[in-house]
Formats: C-alpha cells, structure tokens, sequence
C-alpha cells in the first residue's frame, strides 16, 4: 500500500504539473489572468513544492506535494503519509464506542496493553482558480492495529486492519456532465469488482460529506467507504478495490478540468467560488474524521493536514441566493443529492 | 441582563458605525484604500444592517447587527439574543461531566424531567481592514436552567443559573501599547469589584483562546470567565460585574482603532492579516465552545452563530515567518503569554 500510494502520488502530481504549466502556453487564448488574491505573481505557473517531513523520534514520513498560487490551480496539495506509533486512549474509544472494534482495550486494559498503529495513505485535494473548474478531493489509507497483551480471549494475534478511502467533486457551478462523468468512472472502477459497491459507497458519500447546520451536502459527492476489513473480503481482493479507484482518479477528474479551464469567469463567479470554499473549511474542521484525527495524534504534522484548506476562503453574513440562479441550481443538488452515474 | 446586553449592543453599533462612516470624511488624508477583495465597492463606507429574527415556535428572537465591507471595518457584528428551550441531552451530558452541573438528570432521568434552558448575550467582533488595527471579540451572556421534576433530593426549586463572558484582543502586528492598554481597562473593571478577579480571568483567557495544534494563543488575550455561580458570588454582584466589563468594552477597543486607523499598510501586511484569519477560524470551528453549543442546538441561528467568522481567510502551506520580523515579534507572544496591564 505505502509504495501504491507514492507511485500514485508521482503520476498525480505529474498530471496536475502539467496541466498547470499548459497555462503558460496560452491555451486556446482565452483570458486566463486570476482575480483571485494570490499573493504570488499570477502572471506566471506554479511548480508543485516537493516536501519530505519525518517525525522526530522516527516514528512517521511523508512528502507533500503542494502548489499555491497557480494560473489552473489556486491550491493543488498530494500527500503521502507513512506514520505508526501508540494508539491513542482517546482514538481507541472512539473506534470502540463509534465504530465498533470491540477488541481495543479501554480503561486499565488500555494502559497495560496500549496497542500499536500502523498507517499509510494519499490524501489529496484540488482548489482551481476558475470558478468553473470543480474542487476535488480522493483519500485512499490503510490502517492497521497492532493489540498487545495476550489476554484477549478471542485473540488470533492478527490484530486489526481496514482499508478506508473516497473520491468526492465539489463544483461550484453545476455542470451535469461532469458530474456524470465523474460518477460513471467511479461506478466501472467499483463494478469491477462487485456491482453492489458502487451504490452503498455513493450513499455513504453523500452522508459523510454533510454539513448538518447547512442542510447541504459539500458538493456532488462521489464515493467514500472506511472500515473495510476482513467482514467485507479479503486483504488482497480489497487493496485490488483501492488500487482501482486510486487508479481512476485522473480519468475521473482530468477531462473535468480540460474542459472547463478556459470558460470565461467574472468577479462575481469567484465571489461564490470564494463563499463555497467557506463551506469546504466548514466541513473540514467541525465534522471531518481525518482531521481531528490527525490533529489529535501525537506530534501531528498540521501543515499536511491542514493543507487540505483552501488558499482563500469568504463568510458573508447571510448571503441569499435566487433559486433560479446558476448558484440556486448548485443548491438545489447539493440538498437534494441525485444519481449521476450512466 | 437582556435589557442589558441589547442597549450595550445598541452604544456599540453606534460607536463603530461612527467610526466607518468618519472614513468618507478623508481623515488625516492618507492612503484609505483597501487592497482587500471586498466586493462591495470599497471607495464608500458601509451601513450596519440591523437583522432581527425570530425561531419559529417562538422559542428564541435576536438582532444581529452586521455591517460588511467598510472601509475601516471588513466585517463588525454585534449580536444579542434571548433563547429558550428544552436543554439537549448532549448539552446536558457535556455540563454535567465537563462542567460538575451534576444536578442535571441523565440516562431515563433525563427523559423523564428533561430541563429547559434560557440564555441571553450579547456577543460581537470586529475585523477592520487595516491590518494595523487588532480584531477584537466580546460576548457577554447569561444562562439559566430550570429543572424539571421534585425528585432530586437536594433539589431547591431554584434550578442552575451563571454568567460567562469575556473580551480578547487579537493583533496583526505586536504594539505593546495596545495590548497593554486593553489589558489595563480590563482590570480596572474588574479590580472595582475584586482584585483577585483580573489574574484569574486573565489566566484562563490565555488559557482558552489556545490552539493546541499551532502551540499558540490566538492573540493577546484579555478576559475569559465561565460557571460564575452562586459559588462565587450572589446573582446581582456577578451582573454588576458583568456589566462593568461590557460598559468598557468601547474605551478598552476604540482608542486602538482611532490611533492605527490610518497606519499605511502594504499588500504583505494583508497577506499576514489573512493568514491569520485563518487562524482565527481554526480556532472558532474547531475549539469555541459557543460555536459548538450553538450549531448544536435545535433549529440554530447558523448566520448569527458564524457571523464571528472573518469576511476573509488564507490558508498558506507551510507560512514561515523570521523571528526578527515584526510577524516574528507577534508570534512570540502567542507562544509565550506576557502579563500586559499596567
């Protein structure tokens, strides 16, 4: 897994350099110059940012590609992570009590037997400088728990270990196309393996990336599945599934961007790009469960983490807007969530 | 308290609108034009918009008083509200374990004599253009809970009641004299009534508005305090208290205003303002205890609960800054917490 997601995050950020450096070409000869406030020079591409971090104590490494202040890309980060260490008490309570892993050890049984993490991932997000380009977001990790102690009477030494992961589209303009396309490509890479994934990991999308206050889902959603472990298959047939949707992301996505990164933008396209990616930091730090775990280990490494947010954001005090709008039409999907794939 | 707090709102909307609308009249003649990405033209001042609003099922009615957009002020809200209701069992649970409130009713028992809330406050922020002058926050409140039910034992009919609140200063650029200016009037409101109330409240502001995963405070502190009961005073010393806080609200703030309005700041300064906004919002999304007791409740008043979220934030991978810089100067006190008041 930790080598499927380097190579993953190689060809990734590869793709994106060279979408970002195809601005400079001149394109098709549309403006392409950025109203947005980026604070580097937007007359010029950006170059991802190649950054290698270990724990101290050794314990965690990783790279983090980030590119800020681009012509296509206002913020593009692909990060890998490769981290274990003690489970924290807290972590385990959650799972426990949360997700059902029963056999982690709480009160006294914690301490005496604090159990060990293994986990490795991709993790990457997508913030376009056209309005009209959608955010997207793919997330692809296994975890793996190490139960020390014997005293476990159903104890088969294996311990724990899942897969987790997703692929989701924001768009801040809705384009129907993209959304299928983006759907039906992750439909294929879920029906080659089982027809029946597909439609449970698109619900549960939709579920998750939820902001409750808001009533409104963060966008047209895609797939997101987590705990896949040893009830749902076998290691090897379920790293096969992850490597497959891992695999589709640039088809899924890529096509979206190519066609839609010249369409002429206004001041008050941005604006509503800008409002929305309030909501995409809504979401990111009241209710995503990578994050607060994340933040809550030890030693977190919050610039990775934290990357995932926009380069800019806007809070307007109740901003309204007309439901026959091109905006109201985005709204409307994202409160009613329907089916895109073909 | 809840005439209180809406004539309080009433001087300050008052005093802040003067301020905004003195930038038209060109001031000391420099340079007030905002480089900010406001998209209300920035060459007039703007109006504070008085929002009232009520919940449906008449269980709750505020005004927010927003002004967006200025020129001295990016976004200013000054909310009060006077709500009411069933005390969720969440909200119950967290005070009884969190907060030592263990007269509240769980498991059945709170099914059975579910308690019922009343709170009012006032609660604002201000976040001005100029990068020069400080964002300030203040919300002061009172809370009330009636138990339902003759079957706790030490139960006198009285219910649960205590004021919270407090006011702190967060700054772009470390001018000593501000901080300890707002400190200083900050402790002479409190000193009139204890002495021993500053160090206190000092302590626990520093303490509170901290961002664990930052290692730093979001600014330079001021006053925190919360659960002031019966345990520390009788029900009209601890308002008298309060009111002394909020009646220096205006000469703790305003004289910083005034003084730096019209500091000439570069688009580098901005930069930094943003920057930390984001900050700002980390905090209050992830840590605010209001925010979170707020969105959580039934039918919250999502617009006026997040209307302390900057108009503006930016969110830069990896932002380093020099030690000997002025940023560098600012960053030193938020990882290390200085006694301010004279």
């Amino acid at each position: 897994m930790a080598q499927f997601v380097r190579d993953l995050q190689g060809r990734i950020v590869h793709q994106l350099q060279q979408i970002e450096n195809s601005m400079m070409l001149g394109g098709d000869g549309t403006d392409t110059a950025s109203p947005s406030s980026s604070s580097s020079s937007s007359s010029s591409s950006a170059q991802f940012l190649h950054d290698k971090w270990t724990k101290t104590g050794g314990l965690g490494e990783g790279m983090s590609c980030v590119l800020q202040g681009g012509l296509a890309f206002e913020k593009a980060a692909v990060n890998v992570s490769v981290v274990e260490g003690p489970l924290s008490k807290q972590a385990a309570m959650q799972m426990r009590t949360e997700r059902g892993k029963t056999s982690l050890p709480t009160g006294d049984e914690y301490e005496k037997n604090t159990p060990h993490f293994f986990a490795t991932g991709v993790s990457l997000i997508v913030h376009p400088v056209n309005p009209h380009v959608p955010t997207v977001h793919a997330n692809y990790r296994y975890f793996e728990i190490e139960l020390a102690g014997g005293n476990h009477d159903n104890d088969d030494a294996r311990g724990l270990w899942w897969f987790g992961g997703g692929c989701d589209l924001t768009p801040y303009f809705l384009y129907e196309d993209d959304a299928q396309h983006f759907h039906t490509v992750h439909r294929e890479a879920c029906d080659k393996h089982d027809k029946a994934l597909y439609p449970r990991f698109k619900k549960w999308c939709d579920e998750y990336f939820y902001l409750p206050h808001r009533g409104e889902t963060r966008g047209v959603g895609g797939l997101f599945f987590d705990d896949l472990d040893e009830s749902h298959g076998d290691q090897e047939s379920l790293f096969a599934f992850v490597q497959s949707c891992g695999n589709v992301f640039l088809d899924s996505y890529v096509p979206i961007v190519t066609k839609r990164l010249h369409t002429p933008f206004t001041e008050e396209h941005t604006r509503w790009q800008q409002i929305r990616r309030g909501r995409y930091v809504e979401f990111n730090l009241l209710h995503d469960r990578g994050t607060k775990f994340g933040l809550a280990a030890p030693e977190p490494r919050v610039e990775s983490i934290l990357a995932s947010l926009p380069l800019t954001a806007r809070w307007e005090y109740n901003y309204q807007v007309d439901e026959s709008s091109e905006e109201g039409k985005l709204m409307k999907v994202l409160r009613e969530p329907r089916e895109w794939a073909k």
